[in-house]
């Protein structure tokens, strides 16, 4: 089953997808010589709104969470393009560390862990699982819902090596995001590969750095294919000083709304579309949909109330939220059974392999799908992202994967610029 | 449907799928080091023999003709591993010009190329196919059986370039193994990427050098995972100076023939084997399985009658046979609905992208299935070859085409480093 895809417009309804499917050759061409030059990083995945006028990327995950929920005939893909990037990053790897967020209670996530280890395994690596989690003092073997098991190992650490008990890995590969701060166990290993960079962590990436880095992209890539970039790249600003608590900076946030709606605005009426315009307020530094907040005019931000403000004002692990990022906010056209989908892609190396709807039956359309205890149904992508296939319509399932399968790469390819721009980041940070 | 493996042996079967699968860390991670010091071939195909106790590549094919006959499932992992391919070998190119065998009316092999073109295009590239056929004097479009289309236009030479009308290609794919020698059209190409290089045509190309190749690979590799490598090695021998028309060396080669079926009874003994040992006599510089002869005795290889002279004598474009290579016959102990079945392996780049068995109801399980005129019916392998899984028993699917995609690996391994020592020859033709 592929989600429906609704929307007012007819008029440049399917231009993009037909655009894309038009301009293939161009796009791969183009994406080749962008890989060449910028190294993808290992994986990430994307979530995508598509509005039919527009497609575009909302966040970009360098900690990938959902590999269990990818169709598994996509399975081979994975494996090879793991292997490549293997090969890429840490050639003479044998034995592999794989380090997981600490919530060893979710169900869903630990299918998630489960599944990259299979992964990891088929490419030829030994591969342990080392914990973060102080509840993690010995052992511990889990049983999943689905019949896997888990081993967790307290991490040790042994000089400039981190491993666990009687395992020296060469490379030690995060899918913890590091919201809460780099742990002390992971600074100044010594000829390991540690894989994202520390840096790419929520501890230390913005949200704006990679918006700024994804908008040049999508800049350089419209003029490629002879697109307005607005099409593919959402329109944001940036408040640096504010205090949800203590009330700070709600004017320069209303301001920033305002504009920025306004922008949106001048966009729907060139392209005719009869939406209301909404934007997102977000943590700069936030992740796991919190700090997040719908906003449909400058006045709502204003004159918080204490829920609200609370809400917005502690993301992840406890941290206070200074600096917030306003994204224009995409309206979701597709829809599955009545209930809102939204695509999240995978990728590995710089390979798409794959990807699946979040189908939610609570949510409209213009609101987060990604928020703290949201339960959403996954549906894998039936096929996979990089079949393209001219004879059918722009609009055909291998069609709309692959303009998915573009603008997910677009994304990552910012996030690769991004982690490549921030790097003197985390030297500053390790010289401090 | 997986043909069925059936041995006379109950002692050493399984033991080499579950060597294979016990190693598979040792084995992906020898392969990945491997692959750091020698660059693979763009694409390649090999020939398995099968007998339980053996599992060995009798041949490898650098212009693979049928990748019509994978499994459907497999295309995404077609169009990554090309992907891969083209960034090792061609990074910058945009237009590919692939130039086949020039047997037009032969509908399998055209529907090979049709899909071959296809998966050339899905990694964003523009592909023409120029025709070496003098019979191909103006564009001209074929209607396949299965509904594809294929437009064959005329080879142009302009300068140091190659094309067809219209079309400057950055890189020459060849489908055409060259048998008939190297068409002027091809020599001294200035700035475009020749792939595979011209020596890998089997008009330079000999089996002994493949043979020699994989012999070291396979003793080396043997010693990774602590096996006899002679498991997966077909042991062989060269006789230099034969004229089959002359009816001259037949000493040599019954000589040959007898030293290497004592070899293998020596083994057939140390492993309690008690079938009948054999050996193919073949045409060093041989293709398309003509030029080939089984031989049970050496007898059987003096006083050739004409008909089995003149069938020995000439290969492939009326070439005439000079050298032979006498190989170790490996008996074929898969069936399919009583027929023989036969894997064949394809690859490209250095990944394992899916493979089929030859099924062939009229020929024995120490026959050569690969005759001019021979029909075989294609069996696409139903799972991919890099999906072992230690929880099911050796011989299942996954780990039968595993270790299939094993041993397919080391000949493309052999093959990479017979092309890189041969280059020289080229070389040498060049100056000539």
């Amino acid at each position: 089953m592929v989600p429906h895809l609704t929307t007012a417009l007819t008029g440049p309804l399917l231009d993009l997808e037909r655009n894309f499917l038009d301009h293939r050759t161009e796009i791969e061409q183009w994406f080749r010589a962008q890989w060449q030059e910028t190294r993808p990083p290992f994986y990430g995945s994307t979530d995508l709104r598509n509005s039919g006028f527009k497609l575009a990327p909302v966040d970009l995950n360098l900690f990938p969470g959902g590999f269990n929920n990818l169709n598994e005939s996509f399975l081979p893909l994975c494996v090879q393009a793991a292997q490549a990037a293997i090969e890429r990053i840490c050639p003479d790897a044998r034995r592999l560390l794989l380090i997981p967020e600490n919530h060893t209670r979710n169900q869903f996530y630990l299918q998630n862990v489960a599944q990259l280890v299979a992964i990891l395994r088929l490419t030829g690596l030994e591969v342990r699982i080392g914990s973060l989690s102080p509840e993690v003092t010995e052992p511990t073997t889990l049983e999943l819902a689905n019949g896997a098991t888990l081993l967790l190992e307290p991490l040790e650490r042994r000089g400039g090596s981190l491993g666990v008990k009687n395992f020296e890995p060469c490379a030690v590969l995060l899918n913890n995001d590091l919201s809460a701060g780099v742990p002390d166990v992971l600074r100044n290993l010594d000829g390991q590969w540690l894989i994202p960079p520390l840096h790419a962590g929520w501890h230390t990436r913005r949200k704006s750095n990679h918006a700024r880095a994804y908008s040049r992209i999508a800049q350089e890539f419209a003029q490629v294919i002879g697109i307005d970039p607005w099409r593919i790249n959402p329109e944001f600003g940036v408040c640096g000083q504010i205090n949800f608590k203590e009330r700070t900076g709600e004017e320069c946030l209303a301001a920033q709304v305002d504009a920025l709606l306004g922008r949106i605005r001048a966009k729907y009426k060139e392209y005719g579309v009869s939406d209301e315009p909404f934007v997102v307020v977000k943590a700069d530094a936030g992740t796991y949909g919190m700090g997040v907040m719908t906003v449909r005019d400058a006045s709502e931000v204003q004159g918080l109330n204490r829920r609200q403000r609370n809400k917005m004002s502690v993301i992840k692990e406890g941290l206070q939220v200074q600096e917030v990022i306003i994204q224009e906010g995409v309206h979701t056209f597709e829809t599955c059974a009545d209930a809102v989908a939204e695509p999240v892609v995978y990728m590995m190396d710089h390979y798409v392999v794959g990807g699946f709807y979040r189908v939610h039956t609570e949510r409209g359309r213009d609101e987060n799908l990604n928020a703290p205890g949201m339960h959403f149904k996954p549906l894998a992508f039936e096929t996979c992202c990089t079949l393209p296939d001219a004879a059918q319509g722009p609009d055909a399932p291998p069609n709309r994967f692959y303009a998915y399968g573009v603008v997910a790469r677009l994304a990552l390819l910012a996030a690769a610029v991004e982690i490549e721009e921030t790097a003197s980041t985390e030297l500053e940070q390790a010289a401090a």
